[in-house]
Parts: C-alpha cells; sequence; structure tokens
C-alpha cells in the first residue's frame, strides 16, 4: 500500500501501563503502540505505524507520551482526538490532543527532553492510594545521600554502566540535563530529563539511587561507576512500578 | 463494658474512598471507621469507637487521615500497624503509622489545620490514568480568575452560604487559614486549610470556584456571597470525587 504522506499527525497520549506489554507492538502481545494502531483503522482505514517519543517498558504509565503518524485524508484536530479516544474504548488509553505537524516532524527525533518520575512510597505499609503508581520501599531511605547522588549523574558521559545488557545503542553517550530528588513525608519523587535515554537507563539509574539512599553505594563511587563503563558496578533496575513518562518537550 | 483507659493510640490513615460510605459508621452502610473498628476487634478483641479528625464523605480519599481510640492492652506502636493492617485484609484502607498519646488527645478536636486537596482534570478527553483521583472538567477553567477568588474566602468568616442544607454546626464561623489554586498543564489542584471546615464546605467552595473559572460567578461576587448567608448563592456542591484529605496537623 502506497501512502501519501499528506498529513503529519502529532498526539499527545495518556495511559495507565499496567495491562500492557510496553509502548512497543510486538507479535501476540497487548502493547500501548499495536492498540492506537487497531483505533486508527478502525477511525480512518489506514495500516500505519504510530512513532513514538518514548519505549516506555511494560508497567511504565505516561502522562504525556508523544507519538506521530502519516494519513493521506483530512481531519481536524477535534475529529481526531474524539475518533481515536471512541475507538480505544475501554483500553486505559487516552489522546489528549491531536495536532497536524510539518512533514519532517518526528515524535522521537525532533524530542529535545523527555522527563520521566519515579514516585516511591518509602514507609512500612504498601500504599492502597498510590499502589498501581509507585515503587514500595520499606526501609528508610536517605534522600540527603541521594541528592549528593544525583548531581554526579547531571551531564555529559558514557553511560555504558547505566544500560542494560541487550541496549542496542551504538554510541551509548547521553547527556542526562536535570535529575532530581525530593521528599514529600513518605513519598520520594525522583525525576530524569535527557533528550535520550539508552535502554533501562532511568531504571538503573533509579535502582543505584535506591542503593545509594539504602547505604549500599556512596555519592562518591557514582564518578567511579560511570568511568569503569561495567553495568555489574551500578545498582540493580528498578522494577517498571512506580514509573511514568511525564512530558515530551519539542 | 467499662473501658479503661490506659492506652490512647493516634493512628495515621491512608484510604482510597471509592469503596466506602465515607469515614464515619453508619447501618448497613461500609464505612472505613466500621472496618477499622472491626480490625481492632481482632487485633484485640476490643469493642471501641475510633474517632476520626475527618469526616470525610462517600468517595473521599486520604492520604493522612488521623483517628484515635483507646485500649486497656500494652502493645507496641510497630505491632499495632502490622496487626491492624493484617487484619484489614484486602480492605484498601492501610494503618501509616501508629502513637501512644496522652490520655487527652482527640483526633477531631485537638487538631490544629486540616488540609483537603482537590485534584481536576480539565481538558476533554477523561483521564486513564488519574481517573479515580479526579474530578473531569471540560472547558477550560480560567485559572487566574479563580485566583482571584480563592483570595476572597480565606479569613474568619460566617461561611453560611458554604454549608450543606443538613449542616448540623451549631456555629457557622470559620476560619479558612489557607487555599491555593495551581495549575500544571491540565491538571489543576485546589487546596483548602483549616482548623475544621462546615459540612460539605470544601466542596461547595471548590464547586464556587470552578463556575468563578466558567465565568459563571464573579471574583468581586464572593464576598456579596458570603455577606449573603444565602447557600442558594454559591455553586453548586462540587462531586467527591478528586477530594483527598491530604494531612492533619497537631
Amino acid at each position: 500500500m502506497q501512502l501519501l504522506k499528506t498529513n503529519n499527525i502529532k498526539l499527545t497520549i495518556e495511559y495507565n501501563g499496567l495491562p500492557y506489554s510496553g509502548w512497543q507492538s510486538q507479535k501476540n502481545e497487548k502493547t500501548i503502540q499495536s492498540e492506537i494502531e487497531k483505533a486508527i483503522f478502525k477511525f480512518c482505514g489506514h495500516q500505519t505505524v504510530v512513532q513514538g517519543a518514548g519505549r516506555t517498558d511494560a508497567g511504565v504509565h505516561a502522562l504525556g507520551q508523544c507519538a506521530n503518524f502519516f494519513i493521506d485524508k483530512k481531519y481536524s484536530e477535534y475529529q481526531i482526538v474524539n475518533g481515536l479516544n471512541f475507538h480505544l474504548g475501554s483500553e486505559k488509553i487516552r489522546i489528549v490532543s491531536a495536532q497536524i505537524v510539518e512533514e519532517k516532524f518526528d515524535s522521537r527525533f525532533s524530542a529535545k527532553i523527555k522527563t520521566y518520575r519515579y514516585q516511591i512510597v518509602n514507609r512500612t505499609s504498601p500504599s492502597v492510594l498510590l499502589s498501581d503508581f509507585s515503587l514500595h520501599i520499606r526501609p528508610e531511605l536517605n534522600v540527603d545521600i541521594m541528592q549528593d547522588a544525583i548531581m554526579k549523574l547531571i551531564g555529559k558521559y558514557d553511560f555504558s554502566s547505566f544500560r542494560a545488557r541487550d541496549c542496542q545503542a551504538k554510541n551509548p553517550i547521553r547527556t542526562l540535563e536535570d535529575a532530581e530528588i525530593k521528599r514529600n513525608n513518605q513519598i520520594i519523587h525522583i525525576s530524569f530529563s535527557a533528550k535520550s535515554f539508552l535502554y533501562q537507563q532511568i531504571r538503573i539509574m533509579a535502582g543505584t539511587l535506591i542503593e545509594v539512599g539504602l547505604n549500599k553505594i556512596k555519592p562518591q563511587d557514582i564518578p567511579k561507576i560511570i568511568d569503569s563503563r561495567n553495568r555489574s558496578l551500578a545498582g540493580p533496575t528498578a522494577p517498571a512500578r512506580g514509573l511514568t513518562l511525564v512530558k515530551i518537550e519539542y
């Protein structure tokens, strides 16, 4: 099927990641990308590929994922939002907005800053209110020393120590533009902002910071871990639970 | 049954309000208070009354509700938290902490400041991620004029215009210590802090502020609505959905 690229549509998307095997289409798996592609097909009869800005892992939520796709029919932004949401039905996915953008716009490569946030409930009893949206850690985390450690991650580095072993990126150099940690009583938020991340970089950085908060890794070890380019020196990969793709800036 | 008041226990409690008919015990209704009283009975064999600081309506959540009760047995704070959480089982209620306090402590009357927060999702499509924790309002709310209006509610006033018709408080004078409204993209938070509130005062203040944001009530009308002591001049009672009892300060 020849596709006339008359309209490049940018979507801003919210989803609850728990019922899905992540963003990216995979055979025999229910994914967010494939559900949106099905909704587009039902809406306008196009079999199209929806390119996502962040390929979130299974269980990761999004408040402001972005994606784009091409269709050769003309629709208003209002028609697209309402049409796709109608066809998404009871899926835990909602199109927040649609925008007709220039042809060269690419949701993934045009992104300037992607911001992800971990929510941790740090107390004895797990949360009943936030359980689907937080990671539960029982021992008290020392946020002050985590703060020291997070500052040492900000910057342009070879993040080989902080990527999954099956990460396929050729270049392991990334720039962590901003990162912060905040405690509000028993709730801790850790956020990371960068143009792009290596595969599972956020979950490994979070897992390492948690080890720092538990006094298992020292903040001054962070530069050594970076320099080593050795995945086994960083902390474990934190669970997907509690991670949300907050926003993509272009 | 004579109860020896040897131990006054203060609980900090989190709950998801959706499955319950509010905090307060009512015949033939599943309430948060009655589920906690059942858990205490299973834990230590005491039939006791748990006095809550805020009597939240059906559907209202709590991150930091406080309550107290008396028992004549000695338990550590750790035993109380774990014992009650064990007996609460799959209820959407969790004891966050327990504290043995002096006999005169009363969770309701000793409270200095109670803070409640509304979360509003202000956009075309309802949220799939926040739906249980937010009120969905489609038309765009003007937060700047809501900000003007909220400032006019802060202070000590006769809040008769802002209480439910069946409110039983003898004195309608309350002091709203603080209130604020913040927008972060499509999510709006409105919070209210006071020593105590009239019945449904928060929901009526929120409903009135929403009318302001929709240009149906002007900020400069707020003092007139207060002066009138006439419930029918204020806005509608906002739904319970999206309201959370955030914390109680003593």
